[in-house]
């Protein structure tokens, strides 16, 4: 019963944290105040929308409780009307939020993946899709390239996360000891690319 | 019956308008005869697809009625063939067939995800997704950002109009009360918004 | 037995060519290495992922056989860590392959969605967008309006591919000699196309 509501909090404190990040982006882009809800959505919750539509659990769970997308929505006025104050928060806090949602997501996604009977492969890649789809989305709607395809270590750690649920879960471990190894391995990966300016190889042009 | 037959009637009309201004910005933007024609779907289709994939009516009903479709593409190539001709249709007489346009698939996916179960807030959501969903995947197909996030009273205006469709049943109205008072109201916003260049706010880069 | 063993080698076969593309054009995109293997996933099989979800086929067969999605992955490795060698192979076997490739997708494509009960009209849409789907979808991540919009016979000639297929099952032909036709006819025209230089109509800007 408490475990249930710790990742309930959990997962609406990744929605806020994402939601947020969605407005400062469409903010920065010039959006108006549509462009802001609509990216605060995306970012928020459109990783698991696709998930969802991916593995058959339609229709998606953020289209059957309203309080996620409300929750969404409300993160992203919250910016839009605050956004000089929202300037003022440290890079570093940020990082380590948007650290911990990424985590929070990739679990998330892969054991959601698990239990509507997706392949273990197939899972770990759900729970990435989770984690950085929404991110991927609002590259797309910004008519960028996805930040996420060309640098950091991003769904690479969301990827390593996931996979460490999967395999924990193989292995025998309690749903919930696989899925805070999941949590801490994507978290701590993913500080420590920041920290120390980890990429990914890549090939001169 | 006759009730049958208006709506019915509606729902071609508004794909062919939509169509047709998919046509219009494939071939603005150098597409050859394909891109016209898919763009032309896109636009006409498009939004509604998504809106049934979300609320689960898969597979979409553009995918089970090949009318659709096939007036979609009829209507693409007509403004391919007649393209110079089409140039002197008034502005005005496209914004307000748009503005029709809009309402209606408003009204209609709000309508069709209430009558999946949908819960009223997201129904809202998907009216505004049918009615603007075509014009987005344009623009991603045209590597530009999405119109609607960016300026003007647009999906707005089809939230609105989704909103009192919903409200509307809600306090009982029958639901072709319902449907014509979303109708005026999403259309009337859109022509005012367009007559007076009402927008939204937008933080100043 | 033995039809059904060719089919998935050739279907496997596909998967590579089209990953190595999706991974090659990573490459020179300036992608790292999990862009690289976004890519050559979504080009070897995002067509086949949206065809399924459009046909109510869920989960997608790419979710469901965990072979795919590694095959697809392993080719685009590959790709990445052999990259110069790979730009020793003639231009001439890579638009063999990649036409092979188009034509095998778009008569499965149209195959699998007849097999749903799709509208024979829809099931012909349904194999172009298996051919061309991974495309478009490589060149949205790239942020850059889809080739096969813009130029070049090739969505088209997976359509009369797919429709041969679809026209050959109507008028009761065996599978098999169907699928063959329709693979020639692309494949004939799609090289047809690309050594005579044909284009689709465009209108002048």
């Amino acid at each position: 019963m408490i475990r249930k509501q710790v990742v309930l909090a959990a997962d609406l404190a990744g929605t806020v944290v994402f939601a947020i990040e969605g407005a400062n982006a469409a903010i920065r882009a010039g959006l108006d105040l549509l462009g802001v809800l609509v990216l605060s959505f995306m970012v928020a919750l459109g990783g698991g929308v696709i998930r969802d539509l991916l593995i058959g659990a339609t229709p998606p769970s953020a289209m059957r409780d309203w309080r996620y997308p409300a929750l969404a929505f409300a993160a992203g006025l919250v910016t839009f009307l605050l956004h000089l104050q929202m300037q003022a928060v440290p890079t570093l806090l940020l990082t380590t939020l948007d650290a911990a949602g990424l985590a929070l997501f990739a679990v998330a996604g892969a054991e959601k993946a698990l239990d509507f009977g997706i392949n273990p492969f197939i899972a770990m890649l759900m729970g990435a899709m989770t984690g950085c789809g929404g991110g991927v989305m609002r590259d797309i709607l910004l008519a960028r390239v996805p930040m996420v395809l060309v640098a950091d270590i991003y769904a690479s750690a969301a990827l390593l996360g996931a996979c460490v649920v999967v395999v924990g879960r193989r292995l025998g471990c309690p749903p919930a000891v696989a899925a805070v190894l999941g949590f801490i391995v994507c978290f701590a990966l993913r500080m420590a690319a920041v920290q120390f300016g980890w990429q990914l190889p890549r090939l001169a042009g």
